[in-house]
């Protein structure tokens, strides 16, 4: 069993993005956890670890632990705890793509078939349960309450986000506002505890730790407003994924909320009857839901938004000394909104 | 929000079970936890407490907190800390039954309507992930790495026992060990981490804790093997279960086990008709592998077996002093193994 990271060289291309800088900067440590994540996913149970590592070796980028180990050495952490703990996020993360896949009936991850399409629900929802709860394993071993308190708490904060996720989906009359909830959940909060665990581990000031849990919320939340964009955006199907997913489960998204605040009482009616009932959708409909979406900017504007929060994540750094993890820690904000998949 | 227990005078048959004066003994006790249980189950977003609830407040036995509880009292426990463990216990064993009724498409439980029949599977699957998470958090706030680590294990435990579960159902050549492992993991397991935690908390000898441990294991295992066999027993009507669940699923229990292991070839072929295609089942078959069973004595056979765990429970407790709560616990081992219901 091995883990692919985007550290192979041969795997690279020419253009090394901010996140091939950051796996750089923190090789050593990244190679140490996927050792980690390796070994905890073991089990004698053997569909456990097969199930585990098609998901967890799929080619993921590893971003959130990335950002626990540059946070770490941000903050001149000179111990290994914080292998363990990014290992930890991993699992977490890892856990919550099972359930979600699960739960969105979804057949494709990262451009092979889902977890749940290939050994079926049933494994990957227990399969999950089994990460989190080697995750919290993991979080033991490092010994540190508060750390426990700041994962534990995530946790919690995912699945109420994806709860809320549920009862907005279909419902086109969800404001700006409960949407941002919903992402600070489901994606921003892992975000967010990533960074500031590793403030607690080095033992930092409160402010250190709030600067980075700002930095991490933040850069979440670009990140998953500009995913929502890339689901509309014709460069997708070089994540693996088809256009027009969150479309197709009527998911209610920011470019999606944008359109139909804007759009003109003919338009709302389309977006009621494409999304509170997908079923009802017809050869057609995506297109236009994306030609609507260009004729009012909502794709542009959500970006837009997305830079916004970038800009927060920028600041919120701007306690920390200059050096080369903040430097890469800088660059992946702007990658992230950028991003073209 | 009312959390009903069998703590209410009006539900008590005139008949007072082990359970209930396991209940009276630690009254005060579990009124705090049943408190602790539904601050912890809010959630802003209202679908959660409303689905949790659904569950934690339909009349479970409360078995799992009230081992903790009774187990505190017996290491001569002081604090408080044991109240928000039990919860713990509590929520984690809420989350699995939450997640099993995904994974064994259940339609009742505890004669209702089960929470994914009720509310479908996202939100059961998800709902269980925040109880998961809650449980963690209840165990920061206890603070205790030891017992954190006891629960995350059992957990991990849990969740292999599961899977280990899916991969024997449909397989009549399951061994009676390969049985008892997945019941150790998917039962027994945190009815010996329920125990155990409490001897940590009260920071008794480490001998105690392995007897407490050894108590709820042994305990867990008669547990589940009775409930193996209820599910065969024209008595399950009262538990609001439908009697063959099991045997509709194809799920591989002891009963079937030594059913198989004891049968004609014939017979043989009829268990590997009905087991490893339950869509293969015709009217008649329920009914004759019940009549198998009782040919080969499976069923009284596998209470027998019961009663021997029920036998090291007993002895486990041994190196305690007798006392009110010692003999509840003795007399809960009686009554799961003799229950009918």
């Amino acid at each position: 069993m091995t883990v692919v990271t985007n550290l192979d060289p041969k795997c690279r291309t020419s253009q090394q993005t901010p996140l091939d800088a950051l796996a750089d900067l923190v090789a050593d440590d990244l190679k140490a956890v996927n050792e980690v994540i390796i070994q905890r996913m073991h089990s004698s149970v053997e569909l456990i670890p097969q199930l585990a590592s098609y998901i967890v070796s799929a080619g993921g980028k590893r971003l959130r632990p990335l950002l626990t180990l540059a946070s770490a050495r941000l903050c001149g952490y000179q111990g290994t705890k914080h292998l363990g703990l990014a290992a930890a996020v991993e699992f977490i993360h890892t856990a919550t793509l099972l359930h979600d896949d699960v739960v969105d009936e979804s057949s494709l991850r990262r451009g092979q078939a889902s977890a749940n399409e290939q050994f079926g629900n049933k494994p990957s929802v227990l399969v999950g349960d089994f990460l989190f709860s080697r995750a919290f394993l993991l979080m033991v071993d490092a010994g540190s309450i508060e750390v426990m308190r700041i994962l534990s708490n995530a946790s919690a904060v995912i699945a109420e986000g994806e709860v809320l996720q549920l009862t907005t989906t279909n419902d086109t009359s969800t404001s700006e506002q409960s949407y941002l909830e919903v992402i600070c959940g489901k994606t921003a909060s892992l975000f967010a505890a990533a960074c500031r665990l590793s403030a607690v581990v080095a033992d930092r000031s409160e402010a250190e730790a709030v600067a980075l849990d700002d930095y991490g919320l933040n850069l979440g939340i670009a990140f998953q407003l500009v995913d929502d964009v890339l689901d509309y955006s014709a460069l997708q199907a070089r994540l693996g994924k088809t256009v027009g997913d969150d479309f197709l489960e009527g998911k209610i998204t920011l470019p999606v909320i944008l359109a139909y605040r804007r759009g003109s009482d003919e338009e709302r009616q389309f977006w009621r009857r494409v999304m509170e009932d997908p079923t009802q959708q017809a050869d057609g409909d995506l297109e236009h839901a994306i030609a609507l979406m260009a004729h009012h900017a909502t794709l542009r504007d959500t970006v837009d938004r997305a830079r916004h929060y970038g800009a927060i994540a920028r600041d919120a750094l701007g306690l920390f000394p200059e050096c080369a993890e903040k430097r890469v820690l800088l660059e992946v904000i702007d990658f992230v909104i950028d991003r073209e998949y």
